[in-house]
């Protein structure tokens, strides 16, 4: 989840503010968003929150800060407009202040002056920021790579990196996600080759899923419709809604009459239609899984249709993804998916080594910290910074809620403030506790198991037996063996007792579930939770 | 799981008996074994369990399955010495006649003429097996690749399967695991060089981790050991026991003196010392693991230290082994792991597409049956023999359960017979029942509330208020008002319910669950398990 605050003197920025989704250990969970408790605690210090571009793992979890805070909103025009959409939904648009930022036009906020610098990335008005205090310049990249040629021709700014690094920049905080990978990311353009060639092959339709915020690729797409004498439809409701704010703000140029609604799609000859849809990570309620069982009210496919899925399989998502190539295949569709063939059916957003390079040797500061990615990421980030003259004082491996002070003697790590995730059930926006989560994960293992003792209040004595009741463990209805032996277990457990304990509930509720514990691991080997509930009749 | 039966007239021989490790779906579950019901309706049949050869997913369910039925096993040496110690664990080495088979040194089972074929994989001893039955021969290639440099020098018996293309073959059945990959796999040896490279400069301890049954490796590793001047040791349970077996059977040759036991390490200079560790794929308990969290009984790392997962990230298993590199970083280590550098510190055990043809076209079979793979897998590798001229016949795409019958006049598909998954939970070597995943998945999603009401046996009225407890729900003592309407809602129920169903049981339960489930879905948005409970008093 990408978020940070930069601060000097009495003015903080927050620069995004992401959300992350659950993997499985987080049952029930449907989104995670940070821990804001350091600017919620220092809110009157927070003058804006910026944000470098509009994929969700950087703007996701705004509606859920500014539910906490109050400050402007700084944004290219697509992010804010995207921005504003999840405002919306959150009630929360007529209350915020969405403020316009274009590159090279520097602005002041607080103690600092801003200047976006664009940048090429996967999605469109993507960028770093130069922040400028009387301490000198700290960029912070984003998401990034130096592609050469961007389909829409607005390649990065390399004249202002270099322009800052020639001027002297203080720190340098960059961008770590593929620092794995040699060499340098494919341009956005090498995947119109392939896609080209499966939709001008294409016997029957060509259904496309990329994310909805994949805006180079949507433009390619559209171009590549009109050229083979397609119609062009977007399917699932964020491809519908970006594809219309991007082609209002005329970020997507799509030829008058090349668009259909889905309800057209079964009216035109299936070799006729080009389908871009929403659910490349295969998740169930999205477009293209629903597509993929037969399940959507507009689209199905048939023998002769191509699918491709112009997305990386993101890691945890492998099992849905090809349970859902495999549905495609089923029926007698072609799937084409990131399987290392070349040319490249989907191309990564963010700069490779040599990328990551560049941009140190361009900027040259004084400081270097690797961010966005895993501590492994990090520290192979700073480890290539080694190797290049670009770092004239220190690299920082610093994690999150980790703070990095800088003054005219230098830098240094200066402590830690909290930092965490809070996970959301977003049928409620409700955060989902930790404690509520233990006791999933608990009870998703080995079960859970109710015992329950009517006790009479006035003479301390069992009512009758005690209930067992059950659920995710042994079925009990087929071992009355094992009721009959915890049933002793709990009946000798109140016998050896004496008044006083008998008569706090606290205290043999827990010598039962004690008991219970130890008879259950040794009878079945497994550890449910165990529940005890004593009634007073 | 890879597990298939061969039949003819009356006698069944079983090929392979694997075992799956679930994913995060199977909450509890520790390991998925096939469902066994066709072998053992058939049992009478069964004549032979062959082994092609020592991994996991092709011998791990045969305590299993020789619970159910009794036949003898074969394999070689190697993989019956592994099998035997897996049947000890579970009482059954006694009972079980293991008969060993030698490549090129035919046998007969029942109307069967079985021939074991020498292939290369990433474990030796492996191979296919030729079914010889009047009708003609089948090839079950078994896992595979054509490694034309295997370390024991031993290459694939390409021989024996041009002998059997020559005179002809029935059907081919082949591995199709990396269909998806072009080219060839590069050899075992591969990673000498890498391995070398690394052991050779490293400052301190050198880790490596692979699979207990990559003999391949641990045999390199050795090599690498003596002639870098460091003594070697196996660490894990599973390492310690393969490679002793190894030794044994003379499979891994370690010169006197090499070796030393895990408590000694401690007595050995940092650069005098190769270890070799189960965990590759982050297992919580593994060595690796416990080494990396410095929870390890005689092995710590220290900076300087260098840390080799010679294995792949197997999907799934992303998080758990990325999360284990980050501690090593942490502790100032430096880690190799796959990361599409060259050259690999890990190659595949199976062929590449260029192998799969190679095999398709050595074996030149009638039929051909793509297996080992997921859906898309077997229809890629279908799509690979058209291309070729080596069926002359006919391929066809069959799924788990599905039979294809043989006769004179040709080949066809012959319905289904009953297969699946059997959950094992190895605390108790029990099956988990697809009910209790149920439960546990329901509860996991949205937790549980238990309503327990306390009913006079004579009057039918509540004694006293209902009880409500919950566990992974929201917290009912910080949410009062949702306790007392939820009561509301179960004394309307009772109350608006008139004698006969407060009499049954069954339906006031039920009542009170829909009413409930309706009461919190709208007060909260969950969906918990709703578990009434009524006692008697």
């Amino acid at each position: 989840m990408n978020m940070m605050a930069y601060e000097y003197d009495g003015d903080m920025i927050v620069v995004d503010c992401g959300i992350m989704f659950p993997d499985a250990e987080l049952l029930g969970v449907d989104i995670v968003v940070p821990d804001f408790t350091y600017v919620r605690q220092n809110r009157e210090r927070l003058r804006a929150i910026i944000l470098t571009h509009a994929h969700e793992d950087h703007i996701g979890g705004l509606p859920y800060l500014l539910d906490e805070v109050d400050a402007p909103v700084y944004g290219s025009p697509f992010t804010l407009a995207l921005a504003r959409a999840k405002l919306e939904e959150h009630g929360l648009a007529d209350s915020t202040r969405l403020v316009e930022m274009q590159p090279s036009q520097p602005f002041n906020v607080g103690a600092f002056q801003v200047e976006f610098i664009h940048l090429t990335h996967s999605t469109i008005e993507s960028g770093a920021l130069a922040l400028t205090t009387p301490l000198g310049t700290v960029i912070h990249s984003g998401d990034f790579k130096f592609d050469p040629t961007p389909p829409d021709q607005r390649v990065s700014d390399l004249h202002t990196l270099a322009d800052y690094g020639r001027r002297g920049v203080l720190a340098l905080f960059s961008d770590s996600t593929n620092i794995e990978r040699p060499g340098l990311t494919p341009s956005e353009r090498a995947v119109r080759g392939r896609l080209s060639d499966i939709i001008s092959e294409a016997p029957g339709r060509v259904l496309i899923s990329c994310f909805a915020t994949s805006l180079h690729r949507l433009q390619i797409v559209a171009e590549l419709a009109l050229e083979h004498g397609r119609r062009l439809c977007f399917v699932g409701r964020s491809m519908f809604q970006n594809s219309e704010i991007a082609m209002r703000l005329g970020k997507l140029r799509i030829p008058e009459g090349l668009l259909i609604p889905p309800q057209d799609i079964k009216k035109l000859p299936r070799n006729k239609v080009a389908l871009v849809l929403t659910g490349s990570q295969g998740e169930p309620m999205a477009a293209l899984s629903r597509v993929a069982v037969d399940n959507h009210r507009w689209v199905s496919v048939e023998p002769g249709d191509e699918v491709v899925i112009s997305a990386r399989v993101i890691p945890g998502n492998e099992k849905p993804i090809f349970r859902m190539i495999d549905h495609f295949y089923r029926r007698g569709a072609r799937v084409y998916y990131q399987d290392g063939s070349q040319p490249p059916i989907h191309v990564s957003g963010h700069g490779s080594a040599e990328e990551l390079k560049l941009m140190l040797n361009l900027v040259r500061p004084k400081y270097f910290i690797p961010i966005h990615g895993e501590y492994r990421q990090l520290y192979r980030h700073l480890e290539l910074a080694k190797e290049l003259a670009a770092v004239s004082e220190e690299g920082f491996l610093i994690e999150s809620g980790d703070v990095l002070e800088f003054d005219e003697q230098g830098a240094r790590r200066a402590g830690r403030v909290p930092v965490g995730r809070v996970c959301i059930d977003v049928g409620t926006f409700d955060e989902v506790e930790e404690i509520i989560l233990k006791e999933r994960r608990h009870i998703s293992a080995d079960g859970i198991v109710i015992p329950i003792l009517a006790i009479n209040e006035h003479t301390g004595q069992l009512e009758i037996q005690p209930e067992i009741v059950s659920r995710g463990f042994v079925p009990l209805e087929e071992a009355p063996d094992l009721v009959e032996s915890a049933r002793e277990v709990i009946l000798k457990t109140i016998e050896k007792s004496n008044l006083e304990e008998v008569g706090d509930w606290g205290v043999i509720k827990e010598k039962i579930r004690t008991g219970l514990r130890k008879h259950f691991n040794e009878q079945t080997g497994k550890r449910p939770m165990i529940l005890p509930v004593v009634l007073e009749v």
